[in-house]
């Protein structure tokens, strides 16, 4: 993941370990910082119950001044109330004043358990250490990419470069996370920087776009965290884009995002099988989204994968129930480009080539339906023993 | 389950191993007749890729001259097109004609297989065997609750009596399924008999207001089958129930409905706890019914009652990312009666004694919100590693 990996020009990051996780060895505290004013927006969990991370972070942007984000693990500060709120206040404003940045430009994640309290001290101690190894090295990026996991198993990390003439932009983004699926863990998290200058009012659509088709199209367990949160950083230190490359820009960000995303699905605990959905020909984007994040959901068709059992009929039924109006004669299903069903009804098949080729641990479904011409692509995982043991397993 | 159960007058009914399912000794053919016409109405699963016998079924619904149901398992004739309409037709024709009722008086269920079409011969060799064997005894009773089982391990079978005076009305109602969670197999199937004399334009009330506070209120896997039914008959042989006797009536109904929902929890495949979700204090029902159902459908909520943990966090985020609008501090949660979180902030408790009353096996989990009167219950199993290795287990 971290070859050919490296900082947008004007950026420095850090990690460091500050014993907010039991294992004291283990990172849990990150600083992203850029040492220009950055272009930066945000995208959020949907969820209600959201982290005070969340409520401090949105509350800022878009800003045209934004310096950097501080980000911990092992604690998502999130059902915390007016403490929670006021140690994520704190927290940016700690960190701000190590680089010497104003407060309200310092933005703020937290992940991990849900309702407990932010240890202020640990933090406090662990401020100054991780702000005096600020650094810009590949190195540097990886160690900040650690400090941001939970129970992933390897850092994400994913540069591109955009380039015309002499002139290159660079697009690096951090995530962790693999949905809401580890012990007492909440969320992905995601930091996108660049060094192209962006119009501050485009930041915002940029991210969104890029979201959508990425980080919004993937499930573990359908479980919407308090917690989830992508930044875009732009500190303009490589110039701006020229209008006739803005759709490429978009391009790399979307590209980045969705490689982060795929990272995250390759990664969730437990699984055995990378699943990518293809829904097409619906009316509208969002009836193909609602069809395939029903089919991503649904135990059953994830259990089925687990198996190689090419056990259409959970599919198909699973679209059945998704509230998407159709007939069954209007959709059809292959799997690893096996016709299963046709308009309606049952296909004869080779019931060992479809197992043998699900077995190969990469799963496509495609559900193709008579009702239009719009279509969304989805990432899962399956549903494993070693999901279920990973996510009772917790002493009290 | 089977103490104390026993038909309403005027019902015969049988089973029989016909050879749909594998092994040729399992039972997989139920005949449920009535002497008498019957008043009947049925209540059907949403989902619109739905199983041929329930759009047969469905069809020929309400109706005053209701005469009986045929029912197998193995094979839920779903998705199987137009042969698996004609297929369905086919089995109330042939039942019917052995019993000397018109194919249209009677009704069918199907609930096994998804995608495969009905093996019509042995279903042809087996009718004349189970028709055969009609009776009205306990022991009847159980072999045909137990025809219409697939992966279930008991059988499930309710009887209450409603009196007055020297008048009796008996409600027996039988029912098979966990949901969708089995190998392959779809599904909830529920036959609900009654000696009492319903008005015919009563009855689709009555079962509608049964199935709401019962069958619609329990969730193994959120999947929603291709074949979910529950039919209710009532031939009258006891007689009308007098006004001022109605509303115990239909809490007659809706008991039996509510303890054979209750047996299908129990019996979830690889379960290891009860669950109760009492969600209260919200403008509507359905508000209240949408927060129950997506706690009880999130995998990381039924994995930590797996695993005995007092996790919280994942039940407030659950509510959050329900849909339905409130803010943190309208919310507060207990559960097995031990606060963890009120108006929006975490509260102190002993984590090791909440583990303990959960390793109970009866968890339940109260959410209280200060929006409104409404409230609901709710049912679900928790997800074990069990449940993963049935549902992905499949030979091809």
């Amino acid at each position: 993941m971290s070859h050919g990996v490296g900082l947008p020009r004007g950026f420095r990051v850090a990690g460091h370990a500050c014993g907010i996780k039991s294992d004291p060895r283990t990172l849990d505290l990150a600083l992203f910082v850029s040492d220009a004013p950055c272009a930066a927006a945000g995208v959020y969990t949907q969820n209600l119950v959201c982290g005070a991370p969340v409520k401090v972070t949105r509350a800022r942007l878009p800003r045209n001044t934004a310096r950097g984000v501080v980000i911990n693990s092992g604690n998502s500060n999130a059902c915390t109330g007016d403490r929670g709120i006021a140690d994520a206040e704190w927290m940016t404003a700690a960190a701000a004043e190590l680089v010497g940045a104003a407060a309200d430009d310092f933005l703020v994640c937290s992940t991990g358990v849900i309702g407990r309290f932010l240890p202020r001290e640990k933090i406090a101690a662990g401020l100054p250490v991780v702000a005096s190894r600020l650094g810009s090295t590949p190195e540097h990026l990886e160690v900040a990419a650690r400090a941001i996991m939970t129970t992933d198993t390897v850092p994400k990390i994913v540069t591109r470069k955009l380039t015309s003439g002499d002139q290159t932009w660079t697009v690096t983004g951090v995530c962790k996370g693999a949905a809401m699926i580890a012990p007492n863990m909440a969320t992905m998290l995601s930091v996108i920087m660049t060094d192209a200058r962006i119009d501050p009012e485009d930041t915002h659509a940029l991210v969104r776009h890029a979201v959508d088709r990425s980080f919004n199209c993937i499930s573990v367990d359908g479980h919407t965290s308090t917690s989830d949160t992508v930044l875009l950083l732009a500190n303009g230190q490589a110039g701006p884009v020229p209008a006739n490359l803005h759709a490429q820009l978009q391009s790399t960000m979307d590209d980045v995002a969705m490689a982060l995303a795929q990272a995250i699905i390759r990664d969730a605990e437990g699984a055995s099988h990378f699943v990518t959905i293809d829904v097409h020909g619906l009316p509208t984007r969002e009836s193909a989204f609602r069809i395939a994040k029903t089919v991503a959901d649904s135990a059953l068709v994830k259990t089925a994968i687990t198996g190689n059992d090419p056990n259409w009929g959970r599919i198909v039924s699973a679209a059945g129930y998704s509230g998407v109006p159709f007939l069954e004669q209007d959709c059809s299903l292959t799997v690893n480009e096996i016709p299963l069903y046709r308009s309606g009804a049952p296909v004869a098949f080779d019931a060992k080539a479809v197992s043998d080729a699900m077995a190969t641990g990469e799963v496509r479904i495609h559900l193709e339906f008579t009702l239009g011409k719009e279509s969304v692509r989805f990432w899962t995982s399956d549903l494993t023993a070693e999901y279920v043991r990973l996510n009772a397993d917790y002493t009290t």
